[in-house]
């Protein structure tokens, strides 16, 4: 983890399962935050909670995390729990509520047993540490399959600044950010104005080009904090910048493609270029279309070319669009990672996203889930 | 059928299966023809046909469809075909060209085998019967697995008006008449500009309201010829008009209704009811995101209530809703048909849509499709 950061991870007794569900990251110094939240208008409990807090201030020490129950649709109720949460975690800590970020992923509509949270809180935070990452991404999982972490290294000036993401999936991934928690952590002395606004570039380029099965969820968020561990000059303009979000994106952006490859039920890695478009939005609306069509993604599963489902989505996406300036190339089905690449010929706009194959494992995780 | 029509079905040599899949509707009094076709911005080569003849005349006597092929992205080419189509069956009838629609349904991207059906065509006429209906209906199928047929008759004044139609799904079923085919009949003597706004009304209101897999089709229309035949008082205004509409709207709903129940892999037939939104264009929007939902198709296949991912897609359209307000229910998940009830508590309008599940059968079909 980047300097000043510990976190730490266990298991409360949430999942059925008995693996980690809880996970809790912390830094000492208080550390700017930039958070984007799902577009979903039926937002969950914790979030409604968050941007209260993120109102009061933009200073944040630490984030806890539950998976095995989403705090969705359960009500006041659900934002009182959330916000219990908050307070036993900045009690233990003697840190303000308001500087705790809540976030819980799972089963919608089911209430949080806030209690099993706070009694584990203190052993919780005993077990803060800078190799408590291990633990923590592992507790932030529901139905995926592995971990994910990137980590990106870079100078500034004299100084070795780090970033640090983790993330979870799997299902429910669609633009805006869907289902899909990730924490990104920097060591890094920057404005909180380029802190956002490289998050906000970084996540429309990466997060927000990733679709799974079209579902936009209602808990999911990216949050960073950046505390200034690192002694850097100050980043708030030009090269530094620059440099920063380049290496931001690199996260985000990997993290992206991780969601996507473990996919539910996912057996291939689908890369959707969409090229000489009239606008980046109709770009965008091109891919994304492509990206949710079932029949498309059925055949890719059955390793089937048939690119008149692409050609068939490209036309029901709206967009500007000729059959006789229209191109379609698609790689061998065969393999896992899939590349298409389609060619409007009506601009210069272009764009990629990201997806994976529709399969009869997704619909049986979802038949069954809960 | 209706006074006047006649039909015919065969087998010509297109599907594998040998199952019939050439279609002929004839009328010999040329009939007034309504035609909506698919959004879909690349449309297939018999509906450009179709929307170049409809503007040289609006009277209409035979509508040839064949199925197993669809005709699309086949360029200028596949617009040749269709056309040499069109007029081996005018030649044969002694008709115009352009009295003459073309449809097609099946794979995509492959060149028309015009020659067997150029072939077939003399045989079909001779097959005309009013009777013929039977084979016809079969005749234009794909992995539908019944035919569907509706008749409506009523009484105007002192005659029997009928109207009778047919359609095939099932899959690539989306709003805006995605893959659907539907032949409409009546014998009715009606202006042409009532006919075309009943058609409009009722579909609107029906096929425009059903979805399997929310994929958007380059071929499908639904074409009404009405030829006068039952001699009654001319429909153009007030109550003939009201009976009319009333008798097309049982015909198309019914026929909507069957091609969701012949979904591709569906188990379920859903309707969902959305009531108290702010407008009819939200309450729509709200209805077709849950029933495009694969996180709500899969679940009611699994026959798991999980009210959370009905609230999710209701939040994910976008339509002004607030958590306190919302109201789902659910009829038992364990039964064929399913009756989904949302009230939004925004204010006074409302729809229903119709739907299927997902299961994995469905996306074993579109695997192997091809």
């Amino acid at each position: 983890m980047p300097k000043g950061f510990l976190a730490s991870g266990l298991y409360c007794g949430i999942k059925k399962s008995k693996k980690p569900d809880l996970a809790l990251f912390y830094s000492a110094i208080p550390a700017k935050s930039a958070c984007l939240f799902t577009a979903n208008k039926l937002p969950a409990a914790p979030l409604l909670l968050n941007k209260i807090y993120l109102k009061k201030t933009n200073f944040v020490q630490a984030i806890i995390v539950n998976s095995g129950n989403a705090n969705c649709f359960t009500g006041f109720t659900g934002i009182k729990d959330a916000a219990e949460t908050a307070i036993s975690v900045a009690d233990e800590l003697d840190i303000k509520a308001e500087s705790v970020l809540v976030n819980s992923t799972g089963i919608i509509g089911k209430r949080l047993p806030k209690d099993l949270i706070k009694k584990a809180v203190p052993t919780l935070i005993k077990g803060l540490s800078s190799k408590g990452i291990h633990q923590a991404k592992k507790a932030i999982l529901t139905t995926d399959t592995f971990a994910k972490e990137v980590t990106v290294k870079f100078n500034l000036g004299q100084k070795e600044v780090t970033i640090c993401g983790i993330a979870k999936g799997a299902g429910m991934i669609a633009p805006n950010m869907a289902t899909m928690l990730c924490f990104i952590f920097t060591d890094a002395d920057i404005t909180s104005t380029a802190l956002k606004a490289a998050l906000k570039k970084c996540t429309d380029k990466t997060f927000n080009c990733i679709t799974i099965d079209g579902c936009m969820s209602t808990n999911d968020s990216v949050m960073m904090l950046a505390n200034a561990a690192a002694g850097n000059a100050l980043i708030e303009k030009g090269k530094a910048v620059d440099l920063f979000t380049q290496a931001l994106n690199i996260v985000c952006l990997e993290l992206a493609k991780m969601v996507v490859r473990d996919a539910e039920g996912g057996t291939k890695f689908i890369q959707i270029k969409v090229s000489t478009a009239k606008s980046e939005k109709e770009a965008k609306a091109a891919a994304l279309a492509i990206a949710n069509s079932n029949l498309f993604k059925t055949a890719v599963y059955g390793e089937n070319p048939n690119f008149g489902r692409i050609a068939a989505a490209v036309g029901a996406s709206g967009v500007a669009v000729k059959e006789n300036s229209l191109k379609i190339k698609v790689s061998s089905l065969k393999k896992k990672d899939i590349f298409v690449d389609v060619s409007l010929g009506q601009g210069n706009a272009g764009t990629v996203v990201y997806t994976s194959d529709l399969t009869p494992e997704y619909v049986k995780i979802n038949a069954e889930y809960n």
